[in-house]
């Protein structure tokens, strides 16, 4: 019936879809840490800037802005989007190479606020699009990755244009139409990471998708192939372009199921190492030596010996496993401050810790060897990828959103999420804890 | 002083500067053109869904929208940028590849009205935008355009931010990192030719340049090197990178006076050939044949034989020669009818019009031959690079304007772009045509 990379995809994204528990699961557990991530955001100078802009214009107040005010659900999208991704603390799919939540969730809460749809429908449309911009970005592949472009906005328009359009009720030839539109403004590059154009990145994929799926809901009438076809975006972004391999097994299996959430509010190169440490039960005053070994593209990126600034602790693997030894929590984002660097007996231990390049390692494992005050010698590895039992990623991604977010306010959010009542709902709690009704 | 591309276009485009009277007059001429284009675009179905769109949702209104109605401003030059080149009659410039008038003026007009600045001011503006994207379509140069990538689109988001960032008062720093930060949204594909995603290109541009110098200003930090550094938007979007040559005499040297208004409103392939054939004074009774020789790219471009329809008119050297013989005035949009390729006359006419290619022809050329039936011959070729007198040029684009919009308001907005109001009456002049007040 079907016969192309965007006519598969495009059926996917419009038909009747089985999830499995697992994937439904995850999604619900991805807008929790997305909505805490968000929740935690609106402080950050390119937050601020993104609403003040959007504020000052005003217009239709369809959906709400993270931190309080509403706005045309296209405009929340790109804020929304941008405020989610700026503390970089999103989640990760590596075979994406990029975060879905941010462009794909933005997308999903702000159309499903304008359409008042209620949060199932609005989840499951997130839960497709995430999976077709995963599929897309195993399509654009790592040398897209590599040229310079950023994965999370690229693939994530994709994703975005997917849910908005499917909350939106477009047929398959609109949606192909909608993916070939989309298309035309799918950018984002890896040079702005490191500065406010990184979130503001995942932001315009957002908003993209919300403006392009309402336009052909509207009756614009795009070229489809220009997503997939002869100079379509995958041919001259550097796509890869194994639609193969990207469309094996889709509406089957979910590659979403793989996706990791952050439990550390620090460089991700970090995370495998703190998760191996975890597994000992570090305790700082027994901790004679540990060595830790990562793949060798980390030790350009986040081998800080000595920080002494919280942005530092971020990029350092010393600073953050001396961190976890003490008892200060990785996952808070107050944890990371010029206090914690000071601290006497964080900056006696790190002296006691060291990094060493493995190249025998991939580039989500890390292995940590420790040698105890008592003689004892433990080691442990871990792979970012390697599965999480369910109910052990509940409970860290609760914690870690109760961290940002509140207890309480958390505790709120989660349920009304597993209920499921209007999408408004969601944002009127966070305004509720901001203070505005 | 300066040390790169993006610093020198930054330099240039944040200083005062001595354009040549010819690019000042050329770049009034530009913005008739341009106004002219936008009123007779309103119609076409692109520009009633993006106007919708941007009036459904509202929002301050900053500036005006062609067809009526007001918005916020980065909406504005979204939508007015998409209208204007809707019918694809605007003005071109063939060493930038692309239109400079529908993405930088449509940033400059919106911002200019927002920001309450007199048309003086914003004409100059829009004359370094244009200019640098100009600058900015040479660097990328033909292998961009080859590869996929619209020009107009890509190169014209440059012009935009430059425009607007220049009425914002961005200094030279904040120039460049306007620039990098449009790099990563820069987009457009020419997969979206024969679409209404063409003209949305055009229109996307316009509104990046003018979100971005708002966010730039409002001291969003990016990466400068976004445009021109490594993995910057040359590099990973096929850049040719030939800084040298497109910066040669950047600020003495002004590249826009090259700019060609199109006089006729069908397919740029047939202009050469009308304008060679206007010289003969053509006549149909006359005519005894007529031979037409063009660049070989033409052939399948706008070669249809005998249509029946005035879409398919546009793109027929034989209808569009046959009713200049006729006095069927080629620059009227109402010219290319059904009932245009009906007329017995022209049809009659046409069988005795031969179509050749011709490699030895530039793009821009054609040669017309004409033998007339008391036995002359009389040959003549036109190239639409060469210079046009500039009385002979602005009588040609008033004529056309007073056909896109009526002869009084060609006159009105004539004398009000030499005259110089604030930017905001030449938009309540349009709106009171329309019998909107």
């Amino acid at each position: 019936m079907t016969n192309s990379f965007r006519s598969d995809l495009a059926e996917f994204a419009t038909s009747n879809v089985q999830p499995t528990a697992l994937a439904r699961d995850l999604a619900e557990l991805s807008a929790l840490d997305w909505l805490a991530c968000g929740f935690a955001g609106v402080d950050e100078p390119v937050s601020v800037i993104l609403r003040q802009q959007a504020l000052t214009e005003g217009g239709a107040p369809r959906a709400h802005l993270f931190g309080g005010g509403a706005a045309p659900a296209r405009v929340v999208a790109k804020v929304n989007g941008t405020i989610s991704h700026a503390l970089d603390y999103d989640d990760t799919h590596f075979a994406h190479i990029g975060h879905p939540s941010v462009a794909v969730l933005s997308a999903a809460f702000a159309s499903g606020q304008k359409l008042e749809r209620a949060l199932p429908e609005v989840l499951e449309a997130a839960l497709v699009g995430m999976e077709l911009s995963v599929r897309v970005g195993l399509w654009l592949g790592r040398d897209h990755y590599q040229t310079g472009f950023h994965q999370t906005a690229t693939a994530g328009a994709f994703g975005a244009v997917a849910a908005a359009g499917r909350l939106m009720g477009l047929d398959r030839p609109q949606m192909e139409m909608a993916l070939g539109l989309v298309a035309t403004q799918a950018a984002g590059l890896k040079a702005q990471f490191g500065t406010m154009g990184k979130p503001y990145n995942a932001g315009l994929a957002a908003g993209a998708g919300v403006e392009v799926a309402e336009l052909i809901a509207a009756g614009f009438e795009a070229n489809a192939q220009g997503f997939d076809g002869p100079q379509g975006f995958g041919s001259t972004h550097h796509g890869e372009g194994n639609a193969n391999t990207a469309l094996a097994g889709l509406g089957q299996d979910w590659l979403f199921e793989n996706i990791s959430h952050k439990f550390h509010a620090c460089c991700h190169g970090l995370h495998a190492a703190l998760e191996a440490a975890r597994s000992l039960d570090l305790a700082e005053p027994e901790v004679a030596s540990l060595t830790v070994r990562t793949h060798p593209r980390w030790m350009t990126v986040c081998n800080q010996l000595a920080p002494e600034s919280g942005l530092g602790a971020k990029f350092s693997y010393r600073t953050v496993l001396a961190m976890q030894a003490l008892g200060i929590d990785t996952a808070r984002l107050d944890s990371y401050s010029d206090r914690t660097c000071a601290n006497t007996k964080l900056r006696a231990l790190r002296e006691r810790i060291h990094v060493e390049a493995d190249d025998s390692l991939s580039e989500t494992t890390a292995h940590v060897s420790l040698l105890r005050r008592d003689g004892q010698r433990f080691e442990a590895q871990h792979d970012l990828q390697s599965p999480l039992d369910l109910s052990d990623r509940e409970g860290r991604v609760c914690a870690k959103a109760a961290g940002l977010m509140g207890e309480d306010l958390q505790a709120q959010v989660r349920a009304i999420l597993k209920v499921g009542g209007p999408t408004t709902e969601v944002f009127s709690l966070l305004d509720k804890e901001n203070g505005l009704s």
